[in-house]
């Protein structure tokens, strides 16, 4: 069993590698993705024969389809992973990038530069794939990773990590730039959210619980990701055929994510015109609308509960209410949402910009489907989450939203 | 007594007043800034008479004289403290600047905008002044405030913070913006660090001892600040001259403060010419040295202990060794640093460049005093405190670093 003295051991050698990491070029560290990528596909035998052992045990165990289905690696699923290596290497390095700068009065030169955080945690479910790409990352903004990942996953993850360590040797880095930290019992995690001044930061990916736990636990500050009860709001002046056409986009191209929408809120106006027209277009989507009054007036339409205003269903469910005006919209959106993607249709410019001003959330949205939060949908070319908190990073975090800063300050003698 | 959830309603009451406060225009916020300073003055009376009562409190208590120095208010500190209201109020406004912004392949229009916390909580010591200070970068921030003081400045601070807030309902904001929590128990301050979702961030200024407790309590979001063990470096390819300068300066200009230096190493090639003149200047300005051998070897040096490496004495000592080579340098650094401010004083640019790359600290300084860290020499005009954490912000924050960010993302019936 690992022990929490074991995973510090594991930081301290993350720490000694993250030295090396931090000073590599971004010559050198392109050369690692690549010789990953590459690494990945030429060993894809073992990796696949690994993962078939997960996906045997999680069968035998009686794992739902859906999650076996997340679990198990293909040669194309391989093929991506490698890929995504290759289009981290293909971005900016954003270490050494000069945020700002001046020549303070006295002459002295003011940089702000990034740097890399150090070590970083990841703590996440069942996805393989993850693995690979969140070592790509962490790699390529200069920071070694302690990955933590499902137990369902291990072998996959093992085999994976192997192969992903013996390329990076091959380039010039350190082993220990990307380590996996043993699953074999629930005090790893706890351990990790305990080691403070040894792990940098911690991002935890996967349900609701495993987040809140990690903040409520951990000593170790947080990124928190994910968690997205996101609204559609259809307003008086919306254009009807944008406003269908985004709620059943929102709702039903990728139930399963974050950014999927998880309520509707209809403005009253338009409610007579706009509630048959998206009850029957969701409902032919098979979606479920959970609705209030206005809503269960139509066939098969469930009645709402309390609940349902809270719940991120990430399934094709939908929770729908009509409301008076925007200011009850935005009172509904202040108590429920998680402040992940909020989204308002309509044409006028007032009602618009009273949103964009008044709802607090990582992205808000006019007349465009929340899907589009996404660090890909946003140009960032790789993403490592997405953040729903205030602080260090808002919304979809690419390599940049993975460093810290230094400011470097130079004179020539200078005193006070 | 106040009970936790005493402290939640003033964060709720806060969180409320905060809607409109951050929907609040500059005009709006500057009025309020330069009606806080105004008042400050013209009802010195009441809130002297009530810090009168705090210093006899302390005096009567046996409170050391540098403390109740630190409590005492003046008519001059009050004018110093409506100053920096003042200067606050001629700062750009940091909301709603756009960080970036780019039009997407499928011509979504996509910009990040700064925005505030929302509720922000301070817990700092003994200085009354903290509390304009604070209440004036959160106003401008456009962040409710929660300001926890020190029990020995109740008074005070009761007496300020009712000035300010009269002068923000003048200026037509709510009183809520700025709220003082009570110090009538420890107690409150655990509340404030248990209030996750009531409040934004947490700021602890002042000893090691309460920003090691918030940082290790707290679920709400921290900022650590201001603990500094900060190096200079004498290497050798050290201008002698300057580094004297430097040394003395960073030592002694103010002892007590987080940037001033604590630990001096000198390289062995230039310890024999510098020894003697350093010890010299240094026990000129009165400081007391704690060296390692070749510096006890001077009359009046005190022996270091293992422990001298490690503290941060904000007083007239200063813990001195010469090191072999500039690797020695950086290992000790590596292994005491606060990550703070780190000085070299070298002419050898190569050496520079090394310095500035592997030292892992807030500021890393060339040939620069170690106290110029700090807001205002950086230029940015009023600073909450300092920030050793890597998340979020590192070295001082002014007024950007006391908001997030929003993407707001603009479309016209966008779908993916």
């Amino acid at each position: 069993m690992t022990t929490q003295q074991d995973v510090i051991e594991l930081a301290q050698r993350a720490r000694e590698a993250s030295l090396g990491l931090g000073l590599a070029t971004r010559a050198q560290k392109d050369a690692a993705l690549l010789a990953m990528a590459e690494a990945l596909l030429t060993r894809a035998e073992p990796i696949l024969a690994a993962n078939a052992e997960d996906v045997a045990r999680a069968e035998a165990g009686g794992t739902p389809a859906g999650i076996v289905d997340r679990l198990r690696l293909t040669p194309e699923r391989l093929e991506g992973m490698a890929q995504g290596l290759r289009d981290v290497a293909a971005l900016p390095d954003p270490v050494g990038e000069v945020v700002r700068g001046s020549t303070l009065a006295n002459g002295l030169e003011l940089r702000q530069v990034r740097v890399p955080f150090g070590v970083v945690g990841m703590i996440y479910e069942a996805r393989p794939n993850v693995t690979a790409d969140a070592a790509g990352i962490c790699l390529k903004s200069g920071n070694a990773v302690l990955l933590r990942g499902s137990s369902s996953a291990a072998a996959s993850n093992a085999a994976i990590v192997g192969v992903l360590r013996d390329a990076a040797v091959a380039a010039g880095l350190a082993a220990d730039v990307v380590q996996l930290v043993p699953a074999d019992s629930h005090d790893t995690v706890k351990a990790l959210m305990r080691a403070r001044g040894h792990v940098d930061v911690l991002i935890p990916r996967g349900g609701a619980g495993l987040i809140r736990a990690v903040v409520e636990e951990s000593t170790v500050p947080v990124i928190e990701t994910g968690v997205g009860n996101c609204h559609v709001y259809v307003d008086a002046a919306a254009d009807l055929d944008k406003a269908l056409a985004i709620v059943v986009n929102a709702k039903t191209h990728r139930p399963s994510v974050c950014n999927a929408a998880e309520s509707l809120l209809v403005h009253a106006d338009v409610a007579g015109e706009f509630l048959p027209r998206v009850v029957t277009a969701l409902q032919g989507a098979g979606v479920t609308l959970h609705g209030d009054e206005a809503f269960a007036a139509y066939d098969g339409v469930v009645a709402a509960t309390e609940e349902d205003w809270d719940t991120e269903y990430l399934s094709l469910d939908l929770a729908a209410r009509v409301v008076p005006d925007l200011d009850a919209a935005l009172a509904h959106v202040r108590r429920h949402s998680s402040q992940h993607s909020e989204t308002i249709v309509t044409e006028d410019q007032s009602v618009a910009r009273r949103w964009v001003a008044a709802v607090d959330a990582a992205a808000v949205l006019v007349n465009a489907s929340t899907r589009f939060t996404d660090g890909g949908e946003f140009g960032f070319g790789a993403e490592i989450g997405i953040s729903t908190q205030k602080l260090h990073a808002r919304g979809p975090m690419g390599l940049p939203e993975m460093t810290s800063t230094k400011y470097v300050v130079t004179g020539d003698g200078h005193v006070r």
